[in-house]
C-alpha cells in the first residue's frame, strides 16, 4: 500500500515529507488510516540518534489513532470502520512468560517498537505514526472506547500508559501520596490519572509558575524543587514519585521526599543519571525503579479508564507540516500538553 | 559503674584502652557484662570519620553478647544471669508509627545508635560494645536463644539482621534466586540465611578464588563479575541481589542480572555510589533499594531463626588488644568471616 508521512532523513531531526510503501496485509494484520498522531519527546531523542544509531529515512510516532480500512483473513477482533489505536509496540515473540502474562514490553526476545526496528517476519524497518497509514498485527491494535474524543486520545497510547502502568504496579489508590516530577506530556497525564485513582498529587517543579496549571489538572499543589525550606518540610511525605523528566538530571533532591518504603520511578529518561546517593535509600528503605510503557492488556485498560473517568490529554492540534516547529518548542523544555497532528491534510501521491 | 574498653581518641582509628563510666541504672535499664563483641566494617568507617565528625574518645561496637548483671526496678523481661544481645540501636522515640510497628531503625525522630550519638535522656554520647559493660533500656535488649553459641552469635546482631531484614522484606523463600555481592561479614551471613530460607544463592565476586568458600556456605556457586561472558549468560537470572560491598562501587554490571521486577538492595555502603544507568531499570522494571539493619522484633526473629537452623557466623575470636591488627586486615578488603573479641581478658581498674 502506498502511503505518505514525515520522516527524518538524518540525525539533524528535520522532518520532511516521505512517500513509502506499507506491507501487504498478512493474515492477522489490520490496515489503519491514521487520523491523529501524537508527538512524543522520545521521537525527538530517537531521530536525533540520542539513543543509538538509526536507519534513515525514519518515520517516528507511536501515539496513533485511526480507523480500520482493511483486515487480513484471520483477523477476528476488528472490522473495517472500527476506531482503533496503536502504541509503542507492534510485535513481540508471543511465546515467552512475559508475553503470556500480557507484559510484551518486557518480552524475553525483545518487543518490536512501532518505528525504527526490524519487523520480525520480513526484517523491514518499522515506520511509525507520522504517516497516513499503518499496518499492524491485530494483537497490537487497541480499541478506542466511544467516550474518547479521537482527536485527543492519541497521547494515551504512550504518555498515558507510561504513567498508568507504574501507578498500577505500585498500587496507587485512595489516599496514596503521589509526586510527579515534570509537567510535560507524561507528567500532566500522570497527574490526571493519579487524581482519578484517588491519590493526593503534588507536582514537583523548578518554579511556582506551573501551580495554576497543576491545580487545574487536579493536583493539590506544586512543590518548588529549588526551595530548600519547602523541600525539607516535605521530607517523607510521598509514597510514590513518578519522574517524567526527559533529560539527564539529579535524583538526590527528590529521594528524601519519599516516606519509608517509598519508590521513585523513572519513566522519562533512558540513559545515565547523575550520581547516586545511597544514604537516603538506606535510611528509609527507599527505592528507585524504572518502568517501560505497559503491556497491551494494560494499554487497553488505560484507554477504558480514561473513557470511564473522562480523561483526555491536553492536546494542541497541529498539521503534519508544523512538526518541525513543534520539535523546536519541545526541545526547549517541558510543555504541559501534547502536540497531536491531524493527519487529514496528508494526501498520498498518485 | 566503672568500666573499661577500647576507644578511638581521634580519626586515626587507632584503638587504645579507655577507662570510663556507664550510667547508673534507670528504672527500665539492664546492666550487661559483655562477653563477646563483634567487629563490623562500619566501626572502622565511623571511627575514621568517613560518615561524619565524631565525638572522641569513641568506643565502637554494636554486635554485643553478654550476661545480665543487674536490672532496674521496672524491668520485666530480663533477670540477672540471662544471656542477652545488643545490636545497632539502644533507643528510639517509642511513640511514632515506625516504632509502633517494630521498625525502630526508621524511627521518625531518629533512633539512637549504640555508639557515637547523644542519649535521649541525659545527652551523654553513647559508647559501644568494645567494653566490659553496657547499660541499655530493656526494649533494646535481645534474648540469646540457648541453641546459639555465645562466642559466635555476636555478628548476628548486625551482619545477621542487616541481611535477614531485606531477605524478609523482599519475600525470599523456596526457589528464590538470590545474588550476594561481596563475601565479607554481611555477605557470608546473607548466603547462610538465604540458603536456610530455601533460596538458590549465587555469590558475585571479582574472582573465582572464593568459589570453595561460597559453596561451603551453601551457595550454588560463584559468578565472577569480571568475566563478561559469564555475566552476560547470567542476565535476568536473579530475583534479588544483596549488595554488601562496604566501599564505593559501580552498580552498572549487576543490574542486568536481575530478572523483570527484580531488586538490588544496598546494605553495605552508606554514601555516594558510582554513576547510575536508568536503561536497565526501565527495560525490566528493575529496582534499586536501600535497607538499614532491622527492627528489634526482627532482630529477635533472626536470632531465633539462626538457633532453629543452626546458623552461626564464621568467627575468628581475638583478644581486645588485637583490635588494631583486625582493623588492618579488614581495611584491606572483604574477609569471609567476622572478628569477635572475647572480652574476658579486659579488667576494670580499681
Amino acid at each position: 500500500m502506498k502511503t505518505v508521512g514525515y520522516a527524518a532523513f538524518s540525525s539533524d531531526a528535520h522532518m520532511q515529507p516521505y512517500h513509502f510503501e506499507r506491507r501487504d496485509l498478512r493474515g492477522n494484520d489490520v490496515a489503519i488510516e491514521i487520523l491523529y498522531s501524537g508527538i512524543c519527546h522520545s521521537d525527538l531523542h530517537t531521530v536525533n540518534g540520542d539513543w543509538g544509531k538509526q536507519h534513515y529515512p525514519l518515520v517516528p510516532g507511536h501515539e496513533i489513532i485511526g480507523r480500520v480500512i482493511d483486515v487480513g483473513p484471520q483477523v477476528t477482533r476488528y472490522q473495517v470502520g472500527d476506531n482503533v489505536g496503536v502504541g509503542c509496540m507492534v510485535d513481540s515473540c508471543q511465546a515467552c512468560d512475559q508475553c503470556d502474562h500480557g507484559e510484551e514490553q518486557y518480552c524475553r526476545n525483545g518487543m518490536t517498537p512501532t518505528y525504527g526496528a526490524p519487523d520480525r517476519i520480513d526484517g523491514e524497518i518499522t515506520q511509525g505514526g507520522y504517516s497516513k497509514h499503518i499496518v499492524v498485527r491485530e494483537e497490537f491494535v487497541l480499541r478506542l472506547p466511544e467516550a474518547l474524543d479521537p482527536s485527543r486520545a492519541a497521547p494515551i497510547l504512550c504518555a498515558g500508559i507510561t504513567t498508568f502502568s507504574p501507578l498500577r504496579t505500585w498500587n496507587v489508590g485512595k489516599g496514596s501520596r503521589v509526586g510527579v516530577i515534570g509537567l510535560g506530556g507524561l507528567g500532566h497525564m500522570a497527574v490526571k490519572l493519579a487524581v482519578a485513582m484517588g491519590a493526593e498529587v503534588t507536582v514537583l517543579s523548578r518554579s511556582a509558575r506551573k501551580a495554576e496549571e497543576a491545580e487545574g489538572l487536579g493536583a493539590k499543589g506544586v512543590l518548588v524543587s529549588t526551595d530548600r525550606g519547602a523541600m525539607k518540610a516535605a521530607a517523607a511525605s510521598l509514597d510514590l514519585i513518578l519522574d517524567t523528566v526527559p533529560v539527564r538530571h539529579d535524583l538526590k533532591p527528590y529521594l528524601p521526599l519519599l516516606d519509608v518504603d517509598g519508590t521513585l520511578v523513572i519513566v522519562g529518561q533512558v540513559g545515565d543519571m547523575d550520581d547516586f546517593a545511597s544514604a537516603p535509600m538506606i535510611f528509609g528503605r527507599r527505592r528507585v525503579a524504572g518502568s517501560l510503557i505497559g503491556g497491551i492488556k494494560e494499554t487497553q485498560e488505560v484507554l477504558n479508564f480514561c473513557a470511564e473517568h473522562n480523561i483526555h490529554p491536553v492536546c494542541e492540534i497541529i498539521r503534519p507540516d508544523e512538526v518541525n516547529d513543534a520539535y523546536t518548542v519541545m526541545a526547549k523544555g517541558d510543555i504541559a500538553h501534547r502536540y497531536v497532528m491531524d493527519m487529514s491534510s496528508l494526501a498520498v501521491a498518485d
